[in-house]
């Protein structure tokens, strides 16, 4: 069965980063595919990548690159599917260049941008695009903003038992 | 019955840059809302839109602002609707302020930013997303596609016959 | 009895920058209360915190906040107490993005933005603040001016004394 | 009587943008003086100024400059009143060299900065530091943000009414 | 015949900028034809014009784009002829998000900067490179050195003669 | 006799802004050349220029230049002058490049920077130098310091008696 | 017999990144030579180099510098053969700077920006621009793209052969 | 006897890096003194030191300082000796912040910026300056630039000898 989520990394220097996303995807038990492809190196691979996706069943496109990261923008001109593009930090440029190479698409292709590295985002993001009609991993959403609630609550009680130093002395 | 989309501008001075996503919304006979919130001068009201807005059966949220443009990410930290970002071009700084602060949202709330004043590419990633389960609009996202490719084959077609100077004295 | 500055961090890896507050505070006298929220994690939590602030007795609030630095301006959004934003260093950006995320705060709601990693400024004006009409710390604070010149003018009269490769020995 | 604002402009062509303060103060029935003076230019007329503000009686001081805007920071340097700095847009730059000038003040020396050409929440931030022990201005800050409410709920409604296309004919 | 140089713009709002190359050509007496394509919009379109440029003849591939730039790069992942992009002023950003999608490409795949709208220095990058084994064409690019240098020549003895008052009243 | 102060443009579309400076270098009697000269396009004549500008008795140089502005390093390369650079608001990135290109001068090979467009100030530096061992230009630049305070104290005085609206309306 | 690819560092501290392009180049059999110049530090040989490059039979120049980096202009400045500029990574801007001063190249002197530190694809594009008319390297450069594709596909069966983990852990 | 230029460091964080200008100042022969002053914490001393300059026989100062670096236009507010400004690399923005607070001074009082760290800069700065009415200055400039050239040449003849690899080895 194809994935929901087809992950496409412009190098495999990346992986490390986009682990973030991964777990991310199987906490909400959602399918992903991992792909390593490049829009400059292996542009028709890219391209027949991109094709195919939305026929194949696929929901969601993940795709990150750095320096000129025209991969998000490249799959996106090949599919219907949302594409979310993940600016790389890499280079001299330290991801500036990816942003702006991810988000300022011109109009009438859009990728969704997150953050430089922001690879957890993009992974949460395409829950919610599917969650969009998919009730149990809607639920799954709810219960991790609830989480997240839980997490600061509990990090401020132990700085307030702790205080300061106690806190940063554990 | 509740629109698939909500848009949510900052102020009514981005009225005029949204009617380029209204447009693409009306053409893909995608409903929507619009509205005219602010996180920071009307956040009750903002936060009540947000956390109502996917019990009532709305698909995605739209949301533009300018300067430190909070209201993308206060909107996504009260509902698990994916919302899009459109930061908008406004200031001194115009519109990277805004780029960044849609853009660089942390772990755990994602947003999905496109260009500054990028506001038809955020209705079409609506389009988008509303697809992944609705064939129809599917449908009308391939013809858009093959749309603009032949909208570019004409104009390539018209600067061959008519030449730089020809096409620019038309 | 309610401190007279609550410090709120988006996250605790905060902390360690924002001991440099801390010790201002405490030695101007100053009473504070730390706080773990965010603005997009625990919404609710900060809004709530933001709103009861004022009639709770205290007189500012100090909120530090990295990447799309929201926290400063969410907690202006729900408070008339003045709101001192410290744009946190971290991400690929270094804090650019936090510190337009914070002083770039749209008309109506304004934050009180220092330096990127500006902990201990942001406490100086705090008791700055607070001395306008505490005469205590408006001595303390010109004791503190004073200390800053003597400091000055000792480390001036050592690099006189002992030379460039003198003072760099020591 | 002394006023209990200070507004200090690095150069006349600053007055207009901050007719915006003015009308705010006013608004808040805050009084205030308007100085010209200049860190560069008139280095000794700004130290005394700022040096002689406290005594005077004076709760907080407005200076605004444009390029390598000194003028805040000087002034901070001189007195222990809370210094509100105004980055000025102008330049090749449009005011970036201005709020780096402002907002990265080395610790010791705070000053609390507002927007490029945030006039307006320079004067609210005022106000609200006042109104930390003035409970009229204090009440007349909720009325104020009563009032952004109101203002943006009867956009919102108009938007609703005559759509986008009727709002933007008004 | 193939035309020596291909121009390829992303948009026909580039056209007016792109003159510039087209009167250095003609100088020159290089052929060029003028294509109008996209790397988002019209992907296919590009690819196949990339590819098939070089077996059909042509030297150098210039290309023009906005924003995300990309299409100078897809063009040199198609191709082993020289690609020289020229990143367009257009948006929020003024070029930069284009000129860093150009300048910025990844190891592997090449493409030759030049400044943001330096269509014509990009021509006169594809004549030197023509004139790499074309001794008419060097030949011409030494004249226009010379003609640079005379021009220079007469500008400076120009506003000795009639002073800079004089200079500017003509 | 060799004029005291040589001024070079990177392009005659720069005289006007030069304006400033000879303006200023004419209050203080101080003699000038004016060039129009160009790293690029006219090498060997800056070269020259620079090469023989020391023995010829001239005291500094002033070279301002837009884009990629090499033109004052070029000429440092070439003489023991003092040069003044001035980086010319031109171009997509409104002088930023041309900033960057004078100010980050590498070890060995200086050039004062003086502000984008800073014509003005860039004479006022030459007239400094010169003053450093010419007591009457010394003196002038003490009366100027004491009119910019007096021009200073005047718009003080006037906005005192007139108002904000009042000045304005004059 | 002269060397088809003149190289030449602004400093030897750049030698270690040019190494990329020496592999590449001896990969293609292209010959080179390397040179230790400087556009500031020894602009008569930087000058006389550029002058002679073109008669002495070489088709190419690439040109590395950080910083204020004029090398690559001041010699494109001298010669009619293509020249390909490196900005290299160094100083507080960590290359922006030489970035800006290579590609931002004023009219009528172009230069052919890489990115920065983008040694290896100045010898590509080298190697591409020899390759317009020599078939050879042309069919080289073809190997060479298949070889990419080979390798992004060799990595990408990888990764779905090993998991994510398991590529990770290799 | 007073020294021919001051040294003004706005923090002894700072004089590792201003070794380089000691270095060339004392190859010259060129007296200085090194101060430590602060434009915000030591605000009188400073202007007490600029004032006194002048008439004490000093010729040029050199100030260094970081982040929102005022000292050097402060400095120059108080004197007409010629002020050379360092701006220094540190905080979050690595210097960018310093260097816009230095280079875009008001018109009036102008500073000469140096580049980033650029310390030795500064101190050749300061000779050149010196040597305009000192020729046993001016002459062992003209030895240092010739110095700087047999440099380059021994690095170049070195690379030709060893090659890459070699050179590297050594």
């Amino acid at each position: 069965m194809t994935a929901m989520v087809g992950i496409v990394l412009g190098s495999d220097s990346d992986l490390p980063m986009m682990k973030d996303a991964v777990k991310v995807l199987e906490k909400f038990g959602i399918t992903y595919e991992m792909n390593i492809s490049s829009a400059h190196r292996a542009p028709d691979k890219t391209a027949h990548y991109a094709r195919a996706a939305e026929s194949r069943g696929m929901k969601v496109i993940i795709a990150a690159a750095g320096l000129a990261a025209h991969l998000p923008g490249v799959i996106a001109a090949h599919t219907v599917l949302p594409v979310i593009g993940v600016p790389v930090k890499s280079g001299a440029l330290d991801g500036v260049d990816a942003l702006y190479s991810i988000a300022q698409m011109p109009p009438g292709i859009p990728v969704a941008s997150v953050a430089i590295n922001g690879a957890k985002n993009a992974a949460i993001l395409a829950a919610q695009i599917i969650a969009t009609t998919d009730n149990s991993i809607k639920e799954k959403l709810y219960q991790y903003k609830e989480e997240m609630v839980q997490e600061v609550e509990a990090k401020d009680a132990k700085v307030k038992e702790l205080g300061v130093e106690g806190y940063l002395a554990v």
